[in-house]
């Protein structure tokens, strides 16, 4: 790995929360946005602003935003996926916005109710106002690496859509694997193909639907990546599978960083604590698997003693 | 990847089982057995030969083994860590052995109280006689990628076992992420490490305690592992984190495998019915998340519409 970087974008309280069927007050959604800040997470996505009939966790985006702490370094970033979510967006004061588009037709129709042609236009109209008003735009493309209704997307696809959002002013491009599909050798191959078509910054959101979400990541650092999404604690599932696994844990995910050499400035101690705050909410187990194994080096010799029961 | 290759060795029976606490009767793990040889797994750690008052689900050792299905091209694994162990594995009439080294002191005399360097002694006439036999043996070092009592292993120090090992006559290294502590940079280093000293053929065995399992076989197979240890359902603990995951799950990682251009020779359905036959009488949710997700590109276009629920 040559001198890999990276730094982590904190999703649970946006993608995490928002595919939760458990509804998290506002108090209980500041706290935990306030306990991942402390962690030393700098960008974190904490709304989207999307009909509140479609995403009820949602509903109370502008009283979080006006509730959450603020500081230099501290970025938040809100989700829209069209022009009344920037006017809200803008009003609720997020620092960066994150406008999603989908890679294929009949995601992008029942998803967003556009085309994919119209998608992109209605990212252009967007990204030029928000820059215009001084937020920094990402372009999320969704189901990058393989759509629940079309199956296969094909690399080149999506590069020809990130060059049409780069063309159109966006500042950070985002790959999305929604459904949990990809592995590394998909995330070379995707990889290629947009560097062929933007020099932007790449930033990936990977689930691990299927186990592999955390190769990818690694994958994708290694491949010059300089941000991942993660949530804290592993929450959120899969809108398409409904008991299957979401996003990638941002402890486990920073465990693996760390070991592999990138200081993502985390405080994997205070971020567990963050995940534990939301995992009580919520009800049920984490996904996140270092608050159940412990760091390692462990600070302490606690290990149990297992005698004669072979290891391995 | 420059033509990878791998098989996978199906350990469920053993380091799965040998985790659970709930105790499986011999029917139930001979009918395991069966459907995990029907997927197409050709290499089954089926049983341990260790003492049943240390491990008592493997008391059944013989009884499983005298029942198993026989044919050409399926071999059976049993593991062992003294003579004993081995009297037992010849009279039950396993194909090969997988004699077990821990890499610390600390460890080995809990776990097999001895020394390293009896270790490495008892290995070497355990292997003398199991090849006299006409047995393959796999030497396998525990704890190569960290210690819960010691912390952290050199792969110096482990490479230095593995060379005793193969100068002792074992026919396969395999090395042990006991407690799932490594990153795919440390499965580089060791290897290169290892390569050092031998061109013996190289297993892994992967515990997903901290979620790095699955990148890791990944890397160890471009890295050139010939094969990969994983349990069917992804069963079994760990020892030391009560609640955490074990063993990397076979039909996960078949299915990152096979996403990667390696073809393992597995039907993923028929192994996920597998693992739900044995989740099903351990009464615990499986580890594995394909059985949840569901394959990709799925048979048939079967995905729920979530709209306007911003995907990524």
């Amino acid at each position: 790995m040559s001198s890999p970087n990276a730094h982590i974008v904190e999703v649970g309280p946006r993608d995490g929360l928002q595919n939760e069927s458990v509804l998290i007050g506002t108090d209980a959604k500041v706290a935990y946005i306030e306990a991942l800040a402390a962690a030393g997470l700098t960008r974190i996505e904490a709304v989207s602003f999307v009909h509140p009939r479609l995403v009820p966790q949602m509903a109370d985006a502008e009283q979080v935003m006006a509730r959450v702490p603020r500081r230099d370094g501290l970025s938040y970033i809100g989700l829209i996926v069209n022009a009344r979510g920037l006017d809200r967006a803008l009003h609720a004061g997020v620092d960066e916005v994150n406008v999603t588009v989908v890679a294929t037709e009949t995601f992008s129709l029942r998803n967003q109710g556009m085309t994919i042609a119209e998608a992109l236009d209605s990212f252009g109209a967007v990204a030029g106002r928000a820059r215009a008003a001084g937020l920094r735009v990402t372009a999320t493309v969704g189901a990058s690496f393989g759509c629940p209704f079309e199956g296969e997307v094909p690399p080149g696809h999506v590069a020809e859509m990130v060059r049409r959002c780069a063309d159109s002013g966006a500042d950070e491009i985002a790959l999305a694997d929604t459904i949990g599909a990809g592995v590394p050798a998909d995330v070379r191959r995707l990889t290629g193909a947009v560097r062929e078509v933007t020099g932007l910054p790449l930033r990936f959101h990977f689930h691990n639907t299927r186990n592999t979400g955390y190769a990818n990541a690694l994958a994708a650092v290694e491949t010059g990546a300089t941000a991942l999404d993660a949530s804290g604690g592993g929450i959120g599932g899969c809108p398409f599978a409904p008991a299957a696994t979401g996003n990638i844990a941002t402890e486990d995910l920073c465990y693996a960083l760390r070991r592999s050499g990138v200081d993502t400035g985390v405080d994997l101690d205070l971020l567990m604590s963050a995940a534990a705050y939301i995992g009580e909410r919520l009800g049920a187990p984490l996904p996140a698997l270092l608050g159940r194994a412990g760091d390692f080096p462990p600070a302490t010799t606690t290990a149990r003693t297992a005698p004669g029961r072979p290891p391995g």
